[in-house]
């Protein structure tokens, strides 16, 4: 942990003035829904900043992008906000037109029960593909969360739970610290579970290497003072290092959207992209800003995997030694998605052939005979080579099954060829996850997308 | 089945002037083996030529190619050879120079035997990645199959039974069918089961488009006479449309291997490349031998695809109207590998909206509101659609959940977008798959590559 950054309670409604609200509205028409003593499971969130704020977005890169998608997109344009109205349970994904006025219908339900303009509104969703939203759901859901809006860590508990699907748990984080000797205050909320490889940009364009996939949601919220062009450089920068390096299955989703609102109501002064600047301090501050949206967003990602569908372990895929920064992540991503490579990691065997094998067909250059396989606790030092060279150490079979029975662990890979570099953070494949995503036909509604 | 084809029994061994063996040696160094009342599964199998034979060869694309490959990929350059020696149990591959030097001294043990040169011999294997051949074995093997070589079917199911690894039956076919008026037969073998996605070329380089994965083996014999080289071009062919578009797992081996010996002894007119020949009925005869190779391989390509891993379903997944071939191949591949798509065939659940995510992250051009989704039965006629152009049809639940409840379908993609077609034969993934690629770490030997 960054030592400049504290852990305070309340994720998104942490920062000043933002309140948040999760309610239940049966987006799923189940009935009931699935719930615990406290009742059936929220399916709606709203997250609204007293003041408009900058807001910045990251967005799929998937083709086949979601309404909701598609309307954050143009609104980001804007570069400010004012709230976020999710839902779970259906994605409104492969919806045609309807599901771009149904997400536009969102929007505005949502600003007139806030009293602002719907462009001030931006919209996700997530949960089953081609279903049209059920807006009389939808609109009951929007004022019933606008009566209930708050600012106290339960609010932001109760947004955290109504984004989840098959998510085990609600993902929550918030720090405070110093900018230009002001309180600053940066949380968010997020969920993942399965169809899990963001592959996330500005626009929703590709870009040239390729990207990851689940639907992945994340809203944060920081009362930061800062302009929203510098807001969008940051948030693609941590978004990069965290979301897009993150895999459960390799599946990209329709729907993956991170938001970042900053109101400004902390105070600092603003931080600004402008290097010509009259205060000397600022770039500290960007900087300073810039570690902390890294760290949030990271922690985040990591949690998503954590609680990836039937997930038991966490890898963390490092390639190092690479001839160009493409190669090092295609390797990377060859071997983290490689499903006998994943198999392995379940039954805690350390299979160093599945995994040149997979560096071997990557689009990467690889030569055998160059290739170092290792395992390190998390950002451990001492490496346990089960290779060098292309040849197999004198580490025994135990040592390495050791290396590789903890929960959470890294791969070492150095191809030796270059210099280049990339991290990717990796699931098991598992039984569990095969079970659930098999679906259960006799029940319809309940198979995601 | 081609009218003109007719099956014969006896693989490898029904052409004329080709004799078979398989033997058990204990490559796997378990004192017993796995077997059945027959004793245990034999490991090791020697097919031979009685003459010398015009020699093609296919060979995996993975820059970590094992050592038996790289001394097929010198010898094949001869294009002739007279035997072919495999064994499974252990890959040799990322055994280094001792591999190379074990790979070689194979053919040079089988030579001696059979009283030719080693520079006649092809040498494949499979299994365990990283370990050192067991040569003593390996000796004993070699010898005791060329003495127990035979002609007969029971010869060629054993040598069958020699190379498969976690395959649950031997994979075997031969065919006869007329060359100018004389009787031709075209026999093989061929493994699978996993880290199957092969991707092989005539000289192990990587074509220009990406390509597939497990160990598979496919050794061929006819009696037929043919040219080395158009034999070679005939085989690529043939490979492109078979081995190279099938997909268990998506993980492309170190070993994938594919031989093919003609002996001429059929006495048909010999079938050349060159068009100036002076007979008229030779490019007839090429295409009738065409079509038998195209025939045997997608045969055995698909006996792979049955037998895969924990495999309970059969998916042709037929792509029409991309952009360009790249496009068509790309997007098929990107749905045969989606986890979530091979989960859902295993769940028996028609889940377009995971068909339509994995056609939108892959690399082609892909336009949601242009996009039909349906199935039909193997090279069936009617099409039941989930989706056209983007929308949901009026097909109900049940009578997709029909149509994917069979244990082979197909699944036909239209994107609408141009003239090209691909066409990728898949499986599901269960959790048969995961539990028997998990592993056992208690006892290392039964590990795989």
């Amino acid at each position: 942990v960054n030592k400049t950054l504290k852990h305070v309670p309340g994720s998104v409604t942490a920062p000043r003035g933002f309140r948040a609200a999760g309610v239940f509205c049966d987006i799923k028409r189940l009935g009931t829904g699935k719930g615990s003593d406290k009742g059936p499971k929220r399916d709606l969130a709203l997250i609204v900043s007293d003041v408009p704020a900058a807001v910045a977005g990251m967005f799929t890169t998937n083709q086949v992008c979601a309404a909701p998608v598609k309307v954050c997109l143009e609104r980001v344009q804007t570069q400010t906000a004012q709230a976020i109205v999710a839902n779970s349970g259906n994605a409104n994904a492969c919806t045609g037109q309807q599901g771009l006025k149904d997400a536009r219908a969102m929007t505005t339900l949502a600003a007139r029960h806030l009293g602002w303009s719907a462009a001030q509104v931006l919209v996700a969703s997530t949960g089953r593909i081609g279903v049209p939203l059920p807006m009389a759901n939808i609109e009951r859901g929007i004022a019933a969360a606008a009566t209930q809006l708050g600012a106290t860590p339960e609010h932001a508990a109760q947004a955290a739970e109504a984004i989840m699907t098959s998510d085990t748990r609600p993902k929550q984080i918030a720090v405070e610290f110093k900018l230009g000797g002001k309180a600053v205050r940066l949380g968010g909320i997020c969920k993942g579970a399965g169809m899990i490889q963001p592959g996330m940009s500005r626009t929703g364009q590709r870009p040239a290497t390729r990207a990851p996939h689940a639907t992945m949601l994340a809203f944060l919220t920081t009362d930061a003072a800062i302009e929203p062009a510098l807001l969008q450089c940051l948030v693609q920068d941590a978004v990069a290092r965290s979301f897009n390096r993150i895999t459960v299955d390799g599946d990209m989703s329709t729907n993956d959207t991170v938001l970042v609102l900053a109101n400004g109501l902390a105070g600092n002064p603003l931080l600004r992209a402008d290097p010509t600047h009259d205060t000397a301090e600022t770039p500290l501050d960007v900087l300073c800003f810039g570690d902390a949206l890294d760290y949030v967003c990271l922690e985040l990602a990591h949690m998503i995997l954590r609680d990836g569908e039937g997930v038991t372990r966490f890898v963390t895929v490092r390639v190092t030694g690479a001839r160009s920064a493409t190669d090092a992540e295609a390797a990377a991503r060859a071997v983290a998605n490689s499903a006998l490579v994943k198999t392995s990691w379940f039954g805690g065997d350390p299979n160093w052939g599945r995994i040149i094998d997979a560096l071997g067909y990557s689009p990467a250059k690889v030569v055998e005979s160059k290739v170092d396989i290792g395992y390190s606790a998390p950002r451990g030092r001492r490496i346990l080579y089960s290779l060098k060279r292309g040849q197999p150490t004198a580490a025994t079979f135990q040592q390495l099954c050791q290396a590789v029975a903890a929960k959470e662990f890294e791969l070492r890979i150095n191809l030796n060829l270059g210099r280049a570099d990339a991290v990717i953070y990796a699931a098991d494949l598992t039984e569990d996850y095969v079970a659930f995503n098999k679906g259960d036909v006799s029940d319809p509604a309940a198979l995601g997308g």
